[in-house]
């Protein structure tokens, strides 16, 4: 039975051990091993490899038998046909987790192989990822035993059968400097599959959203009991690919899961309060905002902007999909014409035009987040806009409301000004269709 | 009458004087007037300022009038009560373009003012730009008289309502290293539009396709002409926001256009071959694909990839778009088996399974490219695979149909290979579903 507690122990190993451990930088071996020692684990490090007595400046041992101490961790990359043998060393160590990133098993046919693997596992009460997967990484712990690097720690924890999907959701959390709390890839979930896991993530308390990436779920109504009290925890975002046809026939040979009816799952999500996404930027999108942001308490959005062009994208995305975008009263409007020059368009959008300044925002912001006439700002930089992330957050001060934020056409200055948004609790999107479909996402049903 | 001779004069000054430039960094004039030096134009530069001698190492003259040569381009981004008299001497000196960048003028109110400038343009045959616009940038010359600082020189010319609109394009073909060849804001378009720029860049030979971003057309029959004469030489994707009716009112108070039917336009686009992109996103990726590949003569698409999630995520679109995603044949399969391992998923998407190298790829696209099966290649990295895009430029010089790629999760091995991507005629797309999208677009009715 593997427990939380099991789980736990393995996400924060004190010791990792590297069967397989290369120092050809061509193999996976090498990238895994690099991986964690550049990530920055504190633990003790001992690649395996007979060939080697020193592998990137770490002692290698021929068998794991050989460390001279238990292990909290095994990551086991060598060939399938040397799996068994590994964790039956790996049980001697009284290893809490083997993370099999080895493939050639039920992948390829290899049942047999595979339940001997788990087998020995389940004997030994070690918890197992994969095999088959892409591994593990858990910012915690500074545990990077995945590729490629990513370290950046933060509050969405990934949960992915796609061992891409989830590095590129870990790789563009880093980029905009939010980072995640841990990615985990599923494989073949012969061991630890999304059920545990997202038992586990609901109560780590740095994650603050969750993420899985499913192709199909074994035990429906495990899933839907272990959901709803996750969602009791926190928001759980779900990208199951195979909605269409030619989708589900190639998650059918990919994982060989049975994807089942995508209008039931798509019902049951609506009504547990899962928050789909329909693709992987919004997979991306929604947990960003939902990691990040406070449910508002309606669906009227104020949009604030220097760009008109991009206040209309955002006004036509928010009809698309029933938000709310009303004109300011009177009175506003006339606050707003004291501390704004004559050519703005005091409506809403409201256009602060193409000259203006992050104070010019802040001026109009000030009085915009004093009155009542939205429930959550949306805020588009349109071009440099020098000093926007210093200026918001002063804004943020002044309000509980969520405030997003699109950033665009400005060149070297929204490189530098996004991650600073973003990591002043404004998340802030490429584009503006991008922004109002996240706040979308926020206004879902979710407990 | 402004004839593509005093267009042409105009992109190609052989000189340029920024009145209205600055010392002040916090100003757009010197900005624009910095961006003029640093993106590297080789005329001539004359800064007018009356208030100093020297601006940014040039000699600054307080008049224009005073300028001892004739001037091909005038940039002004003087307050707009003295933009009448700038004119005036713009004459004297035979300016063959003026970019009115200051604003004040018909969309606050100042019809009379507008108009005085518009006079004075049209007797003297000036074109211009704006008022009230982002300015102009053309690679070819090196002039780039707007914000920010773009100078990647390729093969899109962005005509954009929206000044952000149009610098968010620029920027995203600049990190993508595909380039633009210009980038004109149209501002209150009291002079230049998109009718004479559609006809400019249909016989520019560096453009390959032309981007419009309009809210709306004063003359929709001169319009509809002018498009059917641009699109017998090159595509042209349209992005008119304003579909909605909140999105339509925003646009009737950012450009006082009337939008029209949105329906009615739309149906115009797909008769006359307009290709019309629903958001910024698609806007940038039509442009992108229509902009490097031809069209593919039919719609079947074989996806290649290391990550069978991504491949789901592909076939998924493939399939709400209509795109066939077709199997590869026994004999086909048969040739697949001999150059690749056994735990690859021989189907479409073809699924090189996470281990997977640059190597791989090409074997697999080797063997693919030779056959009949398909129009077009998909292409999907998943993880950092190094070497990529020198082993597609192998596989690129083998084939005459389009090859997409779309690159995740790989870190920075991703962040190197992109470019070289891009760049070796091969487009590359941040997910697989934009990527389904954009071969989409490639398909569309045009001449």
């Amino acid at each position: 039975m593997i427990t939380k507690e099991i789980l736990n122990a393995m996400f924060n190993a004190r010791n990792v051990a590297v069967v397989g451990a290369s120092a050809n930088p061509d193999k996976t071996g090498y990238q895994v091993l690099k991986n964690i020692i550049d990530g920055g684990f504190r633990g003790r490090i001992f690649p395996i490899n007979p060939k080697a007595e020193e592998l990137l400046g770490y002692v290698c041992f021929a068998e794991l038998s050989q460390v001279p101490e238990e292990i909290d961790l095994v990551v086991v990359i060598v060939p399938a046909k040397f799996v068994p043998d590994v964790m039956r060393q790996a049980a001697e160590k009284h290893a809490k987790g083997a993370v099999i990133i080895s493939g050639g098993f039920r992948e390829i046919g290899n049942i047999e192989l595979e339940q001997e693997v788990m087998q020995i596992a389940h004997d030994n009460n070690i918890a197992v990822i994969g095999p088959n997967c892409q591994g593990i990484n858990y910012t915690p712990n500074r545990l990077c035993a995945t590729w490629p690097l990513l370290t950046s720690r933060g509050t969405m924890a990934i949960i992915a059968q796609s061992g891409t999907i989830g590095a590129a959701m870990a790789g563009w959390a880093e980029d905009d400097e939010i980072g995640f709390t841990g990615v985990v890839a599923l494989g073949n979930k012969s061991g630890v599959g999304e059920i545990e896991l997202l038992d586990y993530f609901a109560d780590d308390p740095a994650t603050k959203v969750i993420v899985l990436n499913i192709e199909g779920v074994a035990d429906g109504r495990l899933f839907i009991e272990t959901a709803k009290r996750a969602l009791t925890k926190k928001p759980v975002v779900v990208l199951k690919p195979g909605r269409t046809a030619r989708g589900a026939e190639a998650a059918a040979s990919h994982t060989k899961s049975i994807a089942g009816s995508d209008q039931i799952f798509d019902a049951v999500c609506r009504q547990i309060g899962l928050i789909r996404a329909g693709g992987i930027a919004e997979f991306y999108d929604f947990a960003k905002v939902l990691g990040t942001l406070p449910k508002p308490s309606g669906n009227r959005l104020m949009v604030v902007t220097s760009s008109g062009g991009s206040g209309i994208l955002a006004a036509d995305m928010a009809d698309d999909l029933g938000i709310r975008i009303e004109k300011p009263d009177a009175d506003t409007v006339e606050q707003l014409r004291t501390v704004l020059p004559n050519q703005c368009v005091l409506s809403n959008p409201l256009d602060l035009t193409g000259d203006a300044t992050a104070q010019r925002y802040q001026d109009a912001l000030e009085v915009i987040v004093r009155t009542d006439l939205a429930d959550a700002y949306l805020v588009i930089f349109g071009d440099p806009i020098e000093g926007a992330a210093e200026k918001m957050a002063q804004i943020r001060a002044l309000t509980e409301k969520p405030i997003l934020c699109a950033f665009l056409g400005g060149g070297e200055v929204q490189k530098r000004e996004v991650p600073l948004l973003n990591k002043a609790g404004i998340p802030v999107f490429p584009t503006p269709e991008r922004a109002v479909r996240a706040f979308g996402a926020l206004l879902s049903k979710r407990n």
